[in-house]
């Protein structure tokens, strides 16, 4: 049997981001914090820990870290038939894009959080990534766009979100006053969310150009919003998040009729226990337009 | 003397997160990107990239890219006095706080944008991490709290932004019914930035409150408010970011006269060229409040 209370150091030191913070947390000083985690690496004679470039868990410590969450939601299961167990509240790690977690997330899960003393620990990932995620056993459950599930797991279809290319109506004046082109194309700075956001090439191939473009890099999907409203650039953004922008005339689309969809499944591991169960059922209630 | 375009293959494939699109874009197979990449580890006799959990460079890639987006910046200088040089868009590498890139920022560099054809590269990290990013040399300039440069750079105090305990006018009268007490604080949900964000823990010590407290992580500034506004937990907010709600009574303080200020510094190394110093003219103009 492991020695939880080395795995409870593990995922503290991890959570808070330090040996001091976790410290203060678990009531210990910051050696005995430390002696703990030497203890879990000489049982599995290798590190749980990396510390450069930033404190993070070895793909190890990681596989540790999600048994120690599984463990902690089957005893959650546990003390709902036995309600005199001591009962902290669970917190559950998702993968979820950065779209969702600004529009429909929040307002589709609140009661289910009030309900089941329910805590998020939400990790922003792009759609195409958080599966990779799951399947590594870094999130218990995530939202992305691909259908199948992976082995062990299941998925469900949750529904499509409609992206448009809109940009200021200065900025669209300046860089398309006569629509979209080739030569516009290749000149107008666009925003892309990250390295794995492939929305805009996407764009771009729909309308028929494959060429290269200039483009900002903005992780953040307010941020990204901002920046475009600003006349800084153009790029796709959610349908949900900018219809309000859109009314007051803040955002215009830059080539009218153009749209894309990306489909979003909720992904979760089979023996999750009773609340992925609940959570799951609330999200297939969930209309994303 | 480098082979640049052995830096340049490096940093297509870390901007494009794959050997195939990094191909894509520079014109070249896969395979003869990945020899590039061989021959730049051969040279420096170490690697350039680690490709699990995700495709990243290495400490050694990392300082590869500094050098080389210096070099390009250096290259932009030059361009400017000798115009007939091809000119393409430099990318500037920059360290943004989540609460920055969603309120003031988009405003304040609009113009510079546009007028020096600069592209930006935004990294979102929590105020107190974005020094340890261009220290590193990660990033070019950093926004951040701390006022003392580090060596080689410099720094500009930019103000303060502000943040109050908010919740939903719901959420405040289910768990703070009589306003802020130990017991309110020990059994409400908070909302917590991320790992390194410490306001949430500011704020109860500000109280008194030392102990533990529930939360969630949301790691997403927009998504932050989302949760709170959907009454699912409460957490410090900037007011910049929140006003309209709080007018419009979607949003109240459940400790009203109390608040955090924040400091911002801007950080950017000394010789990084004319464009980073007139973006900072540009940022010392600024007013966040």
């Amino acid at each position: 049997m492991l020695d939880y209370k080395l795995l409870h150091a593990l995922a503290t030191v991890v959570e808070c981001g330090g040996f001091e913070r976790a410290g203060d947390v678990l009531g210990l000083s910051q050696s005995a914090v430390s002696q703990r985690l030497k203890a879990l690496e000489v049982r599995l004679g290798q590190p749980v820990l990396i510390r450069h470039p930033h404190l993070a868990p070895t793909p190890a410590g990681q596989r540790l870290l999600t048994h120690y969450q599984q463990v902690q939601l089957l005893e959650r299961d546990l003390r709902g038939s036995l309600p005199t167990l001591d009962d902290p509240a669970p917190r559950l790690r998702i993968a979820i894009n950065a779209d969702s977690v600004v529009t429909w997330w929040a307002e589709a899960i609140a009661d289910i959080c009030q309900a089941e003393g329910l805590l998020l620990d939400l990790v922003i990932e792009d759609q195409d990534v958080g599966l990779k995620r799951l399947r590594d056993g870094d999130v218990a459950a995530c939202l992305c766009a691909t259908p199948q599930p992976i082995a062990g797991a299941r998925s469900l279809a949750l529904g499509e979100m409609h992206y448009h290319p809109l940009a200021s109506p200065d900025y669209a004046a300046r860089h398309f006053p006569e629509g979209p082109s080739d030569d516009a194309f290749q000149k107008a700075p666009a925003i892309v969310f990250g390295p794995h956001d492939q929305l805009q090439h996407q764009f771009l191939a729909q309308c028929g150009y494959h060429g290269r473009f200039p483009y900002h890099l903005c992780p953040s999907s307010e941020g990204f919003i901002r920046l475009a409203a600003a006349g800084i650039g153009y790029g796709m953004m959610p349908q949900l998040q900018t219809h309000a922008l859109i009314d007051s005339g803040q955002l215009v689309s830059i080539a009218p009729g153009q749209a894309l969809s990306v489909p979003l499944y909720w992904h979760y591991w089979r023996h999750s226990g009773t609340l992925v169960q609940r959570l799951t059922e609330r999200l297939s209630q969930v209309t994303l337009t």
